[in-house]
């Protein structure tokens, strides 16, 4: 095995990143060192390389970014039991300290001491990366590798929707980025019906139509709210998952809301948002979850078993692959609003 | 309208039923009188025509049994406010108290004084029925007719399946009558997978794989629990419906659910079941739930979603059509186990 | 019997009330006629008095107000089964449409049409009152009549103490009005533990003291966050009562809570909140409740056995005792925030 | 530290044990060696030293039993943190793999590869136990040693109890052992009421009253169905806790349980149980849960929740305290009926 290798790296506290040879991570008797096959692109990798406000709170360089990947186990350490070289695997980036109180009831995915890999420590942009074997995922051969490289987004997704009744019931997923697609696709799995999309960008529009939402609405331009009123004979969707992130779509998602309605947020406002709480969660008796990451690890088997049995089309989500070479072109097409997942190819793509 | 009409009718305490001219049922304020356009055949008719033991307890003729149909609304009682002539409709047939405690505490389908109509009072198996207005259900018109005639069985489906998580589970459904064969299409829809399907009878296996099971196992003559633990990684089903109720059927259930696993119990044992508690129940750490009827009226809005938007193919279920006044030809049919949903027209097929 | 009685009247759309002899209401088949033996004063009634915003749009003068009663059944509709002439009484004053599809799915509490009886319809600040057979709630002999004549604010307080998960669990109610206070002695009755009381209010406080709260808390002059996470091993409360409807007792609420806790918002805020959802919500994996009303009708059932069993001391929320001659002086000793629950006796105290 | 200690020895296939000085056991880095204060006697226990079917399938002597107990940390291995010398703790005696499907989703309390200390490996029941650290549990200052020496048995009863709905609900707890005693005094905490208890014993009825049960019942004697009936409107209990593990006993357990109500099994019966599943279970829509262990660690932290705040009073269940050296003595004694929990001090009483 070679020294070196290629990665993404954040250098320095500015926006940006290069693409540089560095050391190969060494890993502990616990740890699994994956050869990256395809890594695929956030949008926290784009707050990183932009260098906005969060990421000069949160992020400490030099860093190699990339939460979202696929591959093949290079090498184990000497207590690992569960995965062998030359295994195909994700995984949970999401590195829970085992011993607070959330991680010792059954959340360790809001685990109080959380460590991110790709964010608190170097992640999968790059050749190889170190994953410590709790975290490891066996991919299913059943499994298509470009999907393998996106469970983390679409763990998101699994957990959004199956986080309350879902089965016969109608959905609206506010904003269709990457995760928003994903939950179309998993909603319309576990026979939700009828499942609204909500979106103002066009491009996105176009990709929830291809996830077969029944009905995708422009709320810039169509009257949502009387659109789903209308579908729902006065009631009001059953479930709302917000995905946007922005006031107005967490404000469309209560109007919509039937009363005893569901509203799982799963989308980051950047500020504080401003919400009639009397009219639209109090007396409408909303429940209102807030969602985070994925659960470690029923949402994991969750989405297997979706995705060996065939019951999610992703392909749509994915518009984009290049090498990982060619990040900082990635991030531009990112920034356009066209593409929607990037995946990246460390050894050139296919 | 006429004064009388054709009922098939069971006139006293043994075997049989008659097909006879009867008075048209009068109404009240509060009722609806349908005019049946066409009805299905429950295993329980057929406990009725047979005169068994249930039936010599619970069934005091003259009756008219029938409770499964749909038709369109022929007369309203003057406080009747949400159907009108001509509506197309089905009904519960459990008629709750609405006083006693379940049914004040929305649990009214275990309702302490319920009666059903068909069993308690005269039901669908003739040319008109009459039904209180609480329990009307109007049908969408993007419902098929002869789906319309069978929300009953559907709607026992429904309730049991989703009596517990069952998006991205496994199950198996043992037992291929109607109810089982409805609930392997429910699991399909609402993103069981796999769904696995036990049979002893060769035409209920051969539905069974009409209506998409992932695996329908004899286990009279495979080895079932072998088949499910190896397609589960040795873990077994998370979710067993029990739809048999025979004592081979429950325990084999049992047998091959998982630990932490759920087993929802809707067929009805005609005589005590042994088990073993300690290591079928209790060291599994599993749920048991006894399912009877549909939630009124929870159920009949899920099934409604699922049949509006197509989720659903019955059409397997359905083997027979007969004109009512075959009847007698119908349960002799129904013996042979050749036959699977049997639908009755008053005014002949079609 | 008379033909008039005493009553409080809101004659006009404007500020005050007037005592009056009334007509008797009438009563259709299936009410229930209620002479009231006492009745008490809701935040509500003070906002009708005051004629203030909300009552300006919701209100319809004439108006006999009042929703918090009990009494005897002085005499019932020809339809009535379930109580007769004696019997002691109360009543859920939320009158369900029973038709939409909240009310036909276990959900009667917030039903899209209510009407609310001494806000939409003549009310219990009066000798009799007029109370549909399904609202009417029959006393057990062990309840006391004072505590019989508070059971709507009660409920409120059942239903958000025991909306989630709530044994062994630490909780802080926040707004130490009658609810909150009532929210304490629920809270201590179902094993929750410690229970934080907060509030600005120093008489609230003295209440929240006799209530035995573990911690009461004034979060005007003390560091709540300290102070909770202190006695929480860092960890935050597991669940959020929100009584005090204002926007900074919902951000404390948010603060103090433990990363996957609850938040069960009872207190009507008067103007849109901003709240920092992305850290104190979505991050936090919070679940958040809109509570309204009270379960139709298990809370009642929840209630009584509670109260049977001697589990819940409300006396120190029982502040004063006037006759309801004298409701302009209960509404201004309201104003002073020194009273916390006002009962009122149409004829005379004891 | 000497290196040998006294201990309960199991020496080999057959009945009895003896008392021996045996190694101090070694400890690896992540396991902590604690000094036993006091053990407490689990019917298992007798099930072992009287050498029966099931400890003849399960126990491979030589073996020290021994699965309740406190003490203080005598040393730690090197990569422990959480613990120290001198600290005062308990454990959690369910060694989990943490690998298989039950471990990864929360259910490490049914894991498929669970070994139980004291009996598949060698347990308190000695001067010093060996303790691997993600199972020890720290002892809060303010609960006493002689609950901290039943934290096992005492969580197997919150588990039960708080396996559902629990707060104001009606409760039978079947089988008056000590898992059945503190279940009464559980419910009792979080507001079950009433709360009956049935047992055959004398000397255990006599330690239900003392646990403050509302109605002590004798099934052989009194017509316990009666009793519950009248006691509950007719209704029948909410919540049937079993832990007779007697087929009359879970017999009766259905047999007073409400329509809809929960029968949560905890009791072990040693031979299958037959049971009429449709009238008993299927028909009274029930939902029946086996319990099993304890939740890891959620059960935990809500026995010390409850003990911390002083709402569990356990001392009528604690009726013998003995030397360890008297264990045979203890055997004898627990044979008697007589006994409810026997406390094991391996340095002499206090």
């Amino acid at each position: 095995m070679a020294e070196t290798m290629l990665a993404v790296v954040k250098p320095e506290a500015k926006a940006g990143a290069e693409i540089r040879d560095v050391k190969i991570p060494s890993f502990g008797p616990s740890d699994v060192l994956v050869k990256v096959k395809l890594a695929s692109v956030c949008g926290t990798d784009l707050h990183i390389y932009d260098w906005d406000a969060w990421a000069q709170k949160r992020i400490h360089p030099p860093l190699i970014p990339g939460h979202e990947f696929c591959g093949h186990v290079a090498a184990v350490g000497r207590d690992v039991t569960t995965v062998k070289e030359g295994d195909f695997v994700s995984a949970e980036m999401h590195v829970a300290c085992g011993k607070c109180y959330q991680c010792r009831t059954g959340e360790a995915h809001i685990c109080q001491y959380v460590k991110i890999i790709g964010v608190d420590a170097d992640g999968a942009f790059a050749e190889y990366v170190r994953i410590p074997e709790s975290n490891i995922w066996k991919i299913d051969p059943a499994i298509p590798a470009e999907y393998a490289s996106v469970l983390d987004p679409l763990g998101n997704a699994v957990h959004t929707v199956l986080a309350g009744e879902i089965a016969a019931r109608s959905v609206a997923v506010i904003g269709c980025g990457p995760i928003g697609l994903f939950s179309i696709a998993v909603a319309r799995a576990v026979g939700a019906t009828p499942v609204f999309a909500l979106e103002i960008n066009e491009h996105r529009r176009q990709l929830a139509q291809k996830m077969k939402a029944d009905r995708v609405i422009d709320p810039s331009t169509e009257d949502a709210k009387a659109i789903v009123m209308e579908a729902t004979g006065g009631v009001g969707v059953d479930v709302v998952l917000e995905m946007s992130g922005k006031t107005p779509g967490i404000r469309t998602g209560f109007n919509i809301l039937r009363l005893g309605g569901r509203v799982s947020l799963l989308g980051i406002p950047s500020k504080p948002v401003e919400l009639n709480f009397a009219d639209d969660l109090i007396f409408k008796g909303a429940t209102v979850q807030g969602i985070n990451g994925r659960l470690m690890y029923k949402t994991w088997y969750q989405m297997q078993a979706l995705l060996k049995a065939g019951k999610l089309d992703l392909s749509p989500v994915i518009t984009d692959r290049i090498p990982m070479r060619d990040f900082g072109k990635g991030m531009a097409r990112l920034k356009t609003g066209e593409a929607s997942k990037i995946l990246l190819y460390p050894n050139g793509v296919r």
